[in-house]
């Protein structure tokens, strides 16, 4: 990692930095899709902002997942990628790892909560993963994994405390900039969904290069809030996860231990949302920019249209970094929301 | 328009020429949204074989239609700009017409049956246009539209038959054998969904100068085949128009007088597809495209799914061409298909 290895005192040293971003690109350019920018002059108009969302729904294996996984594995020497990988998701991650490793012939194992949503475990499992399903509230899956690799060899890709994973999902930033860019525009804001920091870590080291003046804020389901309270602490804090949510990609308890120092130099704060906004913003979507989100993914469009953050005559963009729902769910929210 | 100055005998002159759709997209840029071409590597194969989805309910109104209508609008002199535009449409042409018109701030009226989708009628009004609504079943909207242009001097944009509408939505078509360029590829088949041909028309106008070797065919609902029997005979045929069918927005029921040589002279057949087939397209791009696409706009990948044509091992791109459905219906449909 580059600016592991930068000697200036000046320049924090981070799990990841700009120019592993740009190598990431690299190895993603012509894999994984530049997804659109999307923005409708009418919801503008209903607003008085501008919003863009950056469409990760349409990404490979439908989140921005993906972009990690690739990046990290296709690094992978060969001794690595005779052994596999392993990895545990709640569904995003575990669909990004099984498809890049099926990309680049690498067995893959998955361990996965039993209680995801269907179209996680099955996706995961039609792309040739091994799933071993675990119990959510009984056992621990950070063991399991370990437990695992231990046994079999095999390389285990954590979800988001990986310097490759970081990296891949910045691109998302990089991509964000240069489509800003080509419409001579700069953000004033950029929000983010976050469950353990991946992301919206990735984004901002992007960000914070490329586009210093632009904030940037996670976006966490209420009583999930983890990194927004971390955040306001300005050191790691845990919630207790008993409450329940619809944001199910977005459970990780606490921050990173990689994620945390970059958000924490770096973003402007945390902002939390209820699962009814999260409903609002999952229609406002489909309405307007016609693209299927998951509860999860609308979590930063939610933030956004509930008013948490003063975007007034601003420009704002919405990560919505998924959209792995099961059809019955969403069309019950769906049809809740028109009623 | 070039190709009717054309006074080469070996080229035959329709309403449009490849030189107009090029004179299109250099209009729409900046301003249309280039689409993604969408694929899943998970559905290709269950299916057998490479199946891309270009996605114009990303388009701006969420539907093609705008390409057509801005093309044609931008090109009006400055009286014509003052007197205004008329237009009558089911919805998507209307959503077109009257953003295109405040984009160049041109006053437009929008003839509309009253039994249109309540969200193609309030998008219609949100973009500042005046709505004339009619009883579909009583009314002609020709006359209707004939009068308003003599009354008020407006300029009547006709739907499909106009030749600066077939060159807009023509662009379609460059961009999936751009697209398609990019990543090496060449499309064995397109399918479009086909109402009046003005997409069809123009897509088959690019793609047989671009990608002659490419199978050109359109997609209708069952009852509204004029254009499959159409091109069977080798002449224009009407339907009755009494059969029932969701797909709102394929409901001329003639193809027309512009669009149908093109598609006679250039196009491979007509395909056919009832509503079930129809709403399990729908499912499917939501499943594995994140894609919110309308009945009518599915009409193509419905007759690809079905089986309409042989794509054993080939690469067939279907254009899912809107997006724009009531939340409620969506939501019927998706809980249907999931049950």
């Amino acid at each position: 990692m580059n600016s592991l290895t930068d000697t200036t005192e000046a320049q924090p040293h981070y799990a990841a930095g700009f120019k592993d971003i740009e190598a990431a690109a690299q190895r993603l350019r012509g894999v994984a899709l530049r997804t659109p920018l999307l923005e409708s002059p009418l919801l503008n108009q209903e607003l008085g902002y501008r919003l863009m969302v950056k469409a990760e729904p349409l990404q490979r294996t439908g989140s921005f997942k993906f972009r990690g996984a690739y990046n990290t594995i296709s690094q992978f020497n060969e001794a690595a990628r005779k052994a596999g990988v392993v990895a545990f998701s709640s569904g995003n991650h575990a669909q990004g790892v099984a498809a890049a490793s099926s990309m680049l012939g690498v067995p893959a194992t998955i361990i996965m909560p039993s209680d995801a949503p269907a179209i996680k475990i099955a996706n995961t499992r039609a792309w040739g993963a091994k799933v071993v399903l675990y119990d959510r509230y009984k056992e621990n899956r950070e063991e399991i994994g370990a437990r695992i690799a231990a046994d079999s060899g095999a390389v285990l890709v954590k979800p988001y405390d990986n310097p490759g994973v970081i990296a891949g999902q910045g691109t998302v930033g990089l991509e964000i900039v240069e489509q800003c860019r080509k419409t001579g525009i700069v953000p004033d804001a950029v929000v983010i969904p976050c469950g353990g920091g991946g992301l919206s870590s990735g984004v901002t080291l992007a960000l914070s290069q490329l586009s210093p003046d632009t904030e940037i804020w996670t976006a966490e389901p209420e009583g999930w809030d983890d990194t927004a309270r971390s955040l306001a602490a300005g050191e790691r804090k845990s919630v207790d996860g008993s409450v329940k949510t619809i944001c199910d990609s977005l459970l990780p308890p606490a921050p990173g231990e990689l994620t945390f120092p970059i958000l924490r130099d770096l973003a402007s704060g945390g902002l939390v949302v209820g699962d009814t906004a999260v409903k609002r913003a999952m229609a406002t979507a489909f309405l307007h920019f016609k693209l299927v989100v998951e509860p999860g993914g609308a979590a930063a469009l939610a933030a956004v249209l509930d008013g948490r953050i003063n975007c007034r005559e601003k420009i704002v963009v919405c990560i919505c970094s998924g959209g792995n729902v099961d059809p019955a769910q969403y069309a019950a929210i769906l049809g809740e929301q028109s009623a």
